[in-house]
């Protein structure tokens, strides 16, 4: 393998597929990140085994040539070294070539590296799942879909299941959802195309679709999804994102949200953050995070936390529309914080069955997504 | 007290004074803020014991109104929620007042908040040192002095004079010493004034000295250092930043800088830094930070560091001018690109005096700093 490149190319390809390198495994040929020369341009690849992403430099890209092919082939080079090096090189030109036993030269500039590689030929093969069944999704979306809902998994691996998202998709209705047995962040899209496509138990790590987020640019382009038994590929523009199936069937959640509410408000998503974020401050000092919500007789809503060692926050807010019977509940207030920053609505629904059941929170440009926390049950 | 106050200038007092609160202090009181209200304004005053700092908002700036007093007297805040709670507070005027028992009001537009309050007579009186000695310096000068040298101090407890900064004034010339045994940084500067004054072994933690140049305004200003026997006392604008002189006698540094080279080098600044970055790279993953640089044959300098895992770097460097004879040396490239870092100069001397000798580094437009650093003793 002898090849010239560009600096910039070689890197943005390297921060992709760095993303599924981990600094904790213990097989030797997955710390690397392999390079394929062909005459069409060089791929690089990693994997930490849950996840493999894939990255691919065309030799030219609008008629300028990123890529020079001297002699095609292939090496395995130590991902964290290689990264930084490559980053930290002096030219925007770059020479690469692999002589025996996998010894790799690099230069550029008047820089000169060599570097121990391995051999390519150990370097776990990527499964071909090309066959399956493809959906096609909006980049954008997509990513807002991950936003609006990973927030939600849990952090516990005691229930792996739940540290996923689950994917659900039916009559061309597509959804995620997740939970950690407090709260729970449902987000439905229709997606064209899908309507013959039925697929329900896929569950994703949430840290993974996280991941994947990032790589997605934002530049809003489309998102190809191959869904096979145990895996699920993602194929970008230049990048192909592998990534398995969290193994377990997911919770029922549907008897979770109510679908009869005794109170419903309609208040301004900015105005509500604030009064609770001014409340969780107090809430968080006592470890607790409980804040109080309580409608008033006079109208509106009141928005309360109180600490026996530091004081009170106490505060009013208007509501733009009031249905149903006065309430008081309690709840933690992290959580509720978490919901409203994602919800890019101006106003939204909040609504209640009563002070020991779920609050359901909901964006009013947006029936498609919901959002559910449980109340603490506190005495007064 | 009684206060109505504008809250950017109440949010800026605070930001000042926090850098003074430890979150690690078993005594009650120096968790709060305490406020003293006069006529004036409001004074600010939080400390750790080590570091007190104060800060003055008058109750007018440019003929506007910052603060209206309709009550003078002073409290005790917890910091930590005081100093969050302000700056999420909605209205840009923030209403005070304190009641029986120090409990203390706060409202702005329609957040209300409670907050016990603790007895300001049990905060701690800072000393009265105004007497003293004073200089007065350039605070750009002076933010400069500290990031050129604080970077050398030890961080271990087990030496504490070597964790601060050593002051040494004579004939108007003011100088910073910091060393932790393994590399040394010395910078001086005339002071005008000050040629009557003279003070050794004033030793303040690098620490503090680090928090203080977070104070200084960027606006070039004057700062006076009020220098008593056991305290140093800076004045600012509005701040009044009070630290303690570390106990113990400093080391004798003065036999560590060589007098005379045997091999002097002028290079370019940033192409030593960045050479040295690369060979940085690959010494870290040997946890070693071994460097190595050799003169050549046909000129030049070759910077190189090799692992027997990973590979190798290697890199020549055109030098500027060179004098004396060959030399090949190995060291600790952390501590190097430390020095560089701080160094503006574009070109520098870099001098030696053999392979076992401390390698010394001066910027060639300032003979005012020096630097020191012990070479590696390999056995190639």
């Amino acid at each position: 393998m002898k090849i010239s490149i560009l600096k910039n190319e070689l890197n943005e390809a390297i921060q992709h597929v760095s993303k599924a390198i981990s600094s904790r495994t213990t097989i030797p040929i997955l710390t690397g990140i392999k390079l394929e020369v062909t005459h069409q341009g060089v791929t690089l690849t990693a994997s930490d085994t849950d996840i493999s992403i894939q990255s691919f430099i065309p030799a030219e890209n609008d008629s300028e040539v990123v890529v020079h092919i001297d002699q095609p082939g292939s090496v395995v080079l130590p991902a964290k070294f290689f990264v930084e090096i490559i980053k930290k090189l002096p030219s925007k030109e770059i020479m690469m070539e692999v002589k025996d036993g996998f010894q790799t030269f690099i230069s550029s500039g008047s820089a000169e590296i060599q570097m121990v590689g391995l051999d390519p030929e150990e370097f776990p093969v990527l499964p071909d799942i090309e066959g399956n069944e493809t959906i096609t999704i909006q980049g954008d979306l997509l990513k807002n879909m991950i936003r609006q809902t990973a927030f939600s998994i849990s952090t516990q691996e005691t229930t792996p299941i739940l540290t996923g998202i689950l994917w659900h998709l039916e009559n061309g209705e597509f959804k995620f959802t997740a939970t950690d047995r407090h709260r729970l962040a449902t987000r439905a899209a229709n997606l064209d195309g899908t309507e013959e496509i039925r697929f329900s138990n896929i569950v994703i790590a949430g840290k993974t679709l996280n991941e994947l987020s990032k790589i997605i640019p934002d530049q809003n382009m489309l998102v190809d999804i191959v869904v096979a038994d145990n895996q699920v590929l993602f194929k970008l523009d230049r990048v192909l994102f592998y990534t398995r199936i969290l193994d377990g069937i997911y919770p029922d959640t549907s008897r979770i949200i109510p679908s009869t509410y005794k109170t419903e408000l309609i208040v301004d998503t900015k105005k509500l953050s604030e009064a609770i974020d001014r409340a969780y401050l107090l809430s968080r000092e006592e470890k607790t995070n409980i804040v109080r919500l309580q409608t008033l007789e006079q109208g509106g809503i009141e928005i309360s936390s109180s600490s026996t060692e530091l004081g009170k926050v106490r505060e009013e807010l208007e509501v733009i529309d009031f249905k149903g019977e006065p309430l008081r509940i309690s709840f933690n207030s992290k959580y509720m914080l978490d919901v409203l920053k994602v919800i890019d609505s101006e106003q939204l629904l909040i609504a209640f069955t009563g002070m020991m059941s779920p609050i359901i929170l909901q964006p009013q440009d947006d029936s498609r997504s919901k959002y559910v926390i449980l109340p603490y049950r506190t005495t007064n």
